[in-house]
């Protein structure tokens, strides 16, 4: 693993989210996107070299819209940036982490992303994600 | 604010979290350290520009395990460096966040640190945090 790429934010409205982002991390939102196979709309903030991911569900059957059912608003996952998404899943997985999809898939800001689950890592929703090349 | 300086995530054992971790992000396990007056034992790992903070509570009353008895284990708060944590601390306030101390006081890592009440970001908790001079 490299540097963490986001954190990610389960947030109930992105219009309300936004300034308040910008307000608290005091530079601009540089990007929305929407991510229609997880059901999310996402805005993004850059600090240093992290970013920080705002994440609003598009459905009521969304995951982003179920965590906040279960856990309020506020930090949904850490993504952590990975030269070669396919060989940190395989020592991920004989290290005994559990892979909550068995391929990667595309994620948002042209990544690809694999989760892991949170009962292998302490609650923690932990995202792998590659640069597209 | 300038870069996102570490995460911090809560765990009930240091004992079984480190050697988690240390296969999680294939890296060793740094420094640990305690903060009496937090009633906290911490360990950091380092990734790229930002650090992972694992926090065990020393006491049943300790604000850590009862984010536990909440929340279960997972992601605790974020922790943002700033250059000068007396006057973001102005700005903020001004913004209409609330802070959760009037005055800078001791963190883990050498640090003065300042946190944010969660109602007013999102139900994120917002550490400020800058190195001691």
């Amino acid at each position: 693993m490299l540097n963490i790429e986001h954190i990610g934010i389960a947030v109930k409205s992105l219009d309300v989210s936004v300034p308040l982002f910008e307000n608290l991390l005091n530079t601009v939102c540089y990007k929305t996107e929407e991510v229609e196979s997880e059901a999310v709309r996402t805005a993004f903030f850059k600090q240093g070299q992290t970013k920080v991911e705002l994440l609003e569900s598009t459905s009521e059957a969304g995951v982003i819209a179920k965590f906040i059912e279960r856990k309020g608003e506020g930090m949904h996952h850490i993504a952590f940036e990975v030269d070669d998404i396919y060989s940190e899943m395989k020592r991920l997985q004989a290290e005994g982490f559990v892979l909550l999809n068995d391929a990667p898939k595309d994620g948002a800001d042209n990544k690809l992303v694999c989760f892991l689950h949170p009962k292998s890592t302490n609650g923690l929703l932990v995202e792998l994600c590659q640069e597209k090349k």
